[in-house]
């Protein structure tokens, strides 16, 4: 991601509606955030829903052909979709990047459709931040721009602002008329927005809650040994972002923790149904291998289970 | 409804546990607020899921015969069940009248049981107000009086208060013998209660989530083109009550807005299973024509989506 | 259960995560808190989950035959196992027994593995409570410890510490490589902790949402007639301990009554999906025969739906 500094403006805190109204007219250039650019493109690839072939906890295993299948994913390029960016550690799934940025900050995320496998439209619809009408990136007959439709080798740039009221972790996903088959098929990502003077996390992990081919996945894989491994040590300030689509409801539970909800209660399991999202945050004090899944019994069974492996 | 003048009392924002009891032993004339009335008949219609006979997005075509069902609704009827009540503007789906009260308000609902068609007992059961056990309307073997089986032909009368925990937006069903088809096909509707001293906003919606024939509905209806198109304007403070019933756990979703949950988190797509209710209100600022859907992928493709636009 | 005086220390409402890491480093010893110690056997019962054989609402008779079956429970016994404690009131349900602390507790819970029926390894693993990585109970190959997989005939203690976070009601459960099946026959159970100064409750009331053979049950019973009756009287502080666990979200509602949720919200009916849980409090002041049940359709059909008796 490219990031410019801010240019002026009065104070993030009191970003008012009004203010947050003429920075979508006016652009960046009135914005007191920075403008921070992403290239993203839909790219074919293979994926491995289970690469070990095995459920390490109940002893089945697995052909490759079972776990394997072709599929269009979300991928980051260098400006200009010049180069592939390899994925930044924490972000190694089938999502797309991780999309950063603080209260304040406009977001332009530039997108091309590099789909040749499957030949369809795909298009990118944001949560949780602001945009025009045209930035929406979902298909209604007769009303959505060209922005909603975007074709195998076409480009669109879509125009984010994070408001007062964005930050927090949510999903972006393909809203165009392929978008049943695509969202299915791994194509979707987040974004993860500070807070104005939010200190940024030691360990950011990024959950995301699916299914590919019969599997219930994290980030596209099934059964511990290919979901992550997420790495602390304690004293670190760790982030869950738990995000999920398709269509189930999910509890996600992480062992040996517990975490505030804003509403000031305390859980150690939570419900996650289709689009919904939420960041955890503690600062770490509890050695050991845990694990962390959905505590749906049968999601858990069938691969949505990894380990969390805090370090002295 | 027949709202009546309150007749004294202390101010409704203290109104106690204890004042609510001799409220709801002495009725309305010790109430501080109104008597709001509303004379309610379960009443055989026959109703079209798909009325257009379209999927606008997917391009799928139905027959009348595949989407059309005999059923009972709760309409509302003039004082006496003298006349018909049209449905008010965005009050036209399956579900009955959107019964309207105030913290304080005591609620008398007039219910006339006018099922000729299946000719099954029927009743209402009213969620978040306080009632005596004569007014749960629900059937008990043993326990439960004539409120809870309303033959037809026959009519009750349940006495509800609205109590200070009462504001917000709530179901209504029959809660009869008969309850697992007639709310099956509709036998439903919201009551909206405001606080003591609450704006009532300028657009008020109703969603309420089922299913009716295998489509996912919203009010009743199937498919953009069918389900309500709901209307405001920049400025508006509107108002979104989002209700379900059945057996499914939906993701309530709007595109290109966000709203504070009672705790103080921000979301843009929330939770809502069946019986569960909640308000959402914001003052409009973008102009648009935006979707509002559950974010369920099988429902929202099966139906489950409507369209919101906002002028200038 | 056992219970053993303070020893001494700081105010329990400002125990920090230095001196929680103290206290589960040094065991009771160190603790503000009392020690209390229970002592539990997973134990081979036969159960039956409709004993009277019939759906009072909808008619249905059914078989013991059909609704009986063999499983392993966890069940209470005096200090070392020495003889089998009767379950107390409120706490009959197929559940093992309800383990009551208070923030700042330690608990140990000595458990046996006494299932000489399906001779399978047992554990149990504990929500909400604060403890080092050996008491986690949950298998994990090549980390876990001896506490995840208790043979027949073997027996481990589990040293947990209810700290500042941990006020409220949770799960146990066995998490051990034969959780899934022995989860859906029941070998699970609750933690009820009070917060430092909190009033005990007049009446405290199990709801465990599970299903057996087919039946969606309330503490392992279906229909009105098997499911607990719970009773409380004009006046009693009332607390319901609603938790979840297996394949299926519910939404618990209790008729005539609403509460307030941590973030302010009040509500009638909440969601609960698998290993949620929450404490539910009023002042009871509402006279009658009361249905609470799970509000989704199926689920209350098919019998998970009981009786509240609130007497004068």
């Amino acid at each position: 991601m490219t990031r410019r500094p801010a240019v002026g403006g009065p104070g993030a805190l009191a970003l008012p509606a009004l203010l947050l109204a003429l920075l979508l007219a006016a652009g960046p250039a009135a914005a007191r955030g920075r403008t921070v650019e992403v290239w993203i493109a839909a790219v074919p690839v293979g994926w491995n829903v289970v690469p070990n072939g095995r459920n390490a906890i109940e002893g089945d295993r697995f052909e490759a052909a079972q776990t394997t299948f072709q599929t269009v994913v979300y991928r980051q390029y260098t400006e200009g979709w010049a180069k592939l960016v390899p994925n930044a550690p924490g972000d190694r799934g089938i999502q797309g990047p991780l999309i950063r940025a603080r209260v304040g900050d406009t977001i332009l995320v530039h997108f091309r459709n590099l789909d040749t496998v499957f030949n369809r439209p795909h298009s990118m619809h944001f949560h949780g931040v602001h945009y025009r009408f045209g930035s929406d990136g979902s298909y209604i007959p007769g009303f959505s721009g060209p922005g909603a439709v975007v074709k195998p080798g076409q480009s669109f740039t879509y125009r984010l602002v994070a408001g007062p009221d964005s930050a927090g972790v949510w999903p972006y996903h393909d809203h165009s008329p392929s978008m049943t088959d695509s969202i299915a098929g791994g194509l979707y990502g987040a974004l993860s927005i500070l807070g104005p003077r939010q200190r940024a996390p030691d360990r950011e992990f990024v959950v995301f809650l699916e299914s590919q081919l019969g599997f219930m996945t994290i980030d596209g894989r099934a059964f511990v040994g290919n979901t992550p491994v997420f790495h602390a040590k304690v004293g670190d300030l760790v982030q869950w972002d738990v995000l999920a689509l398709g269509d189930e409801q999910h509890t996600f539970h992480v062992h040996g923790h517990r975490w505030r909800t804003p509403g000031g209660g305390v859980v150690d399991t939570q419900t996650v149904g289709p689009a919904e999202s939420f960041a955890i945050r503690w600062r770490e004090d509890v050695p050991g291998t845990w694990l962390y899944h959905c505590h749906v019994e049968s999601h858990m069974m069938n691969g949505m289970i990894g380990i969390y492996r805090v370090a002295r």
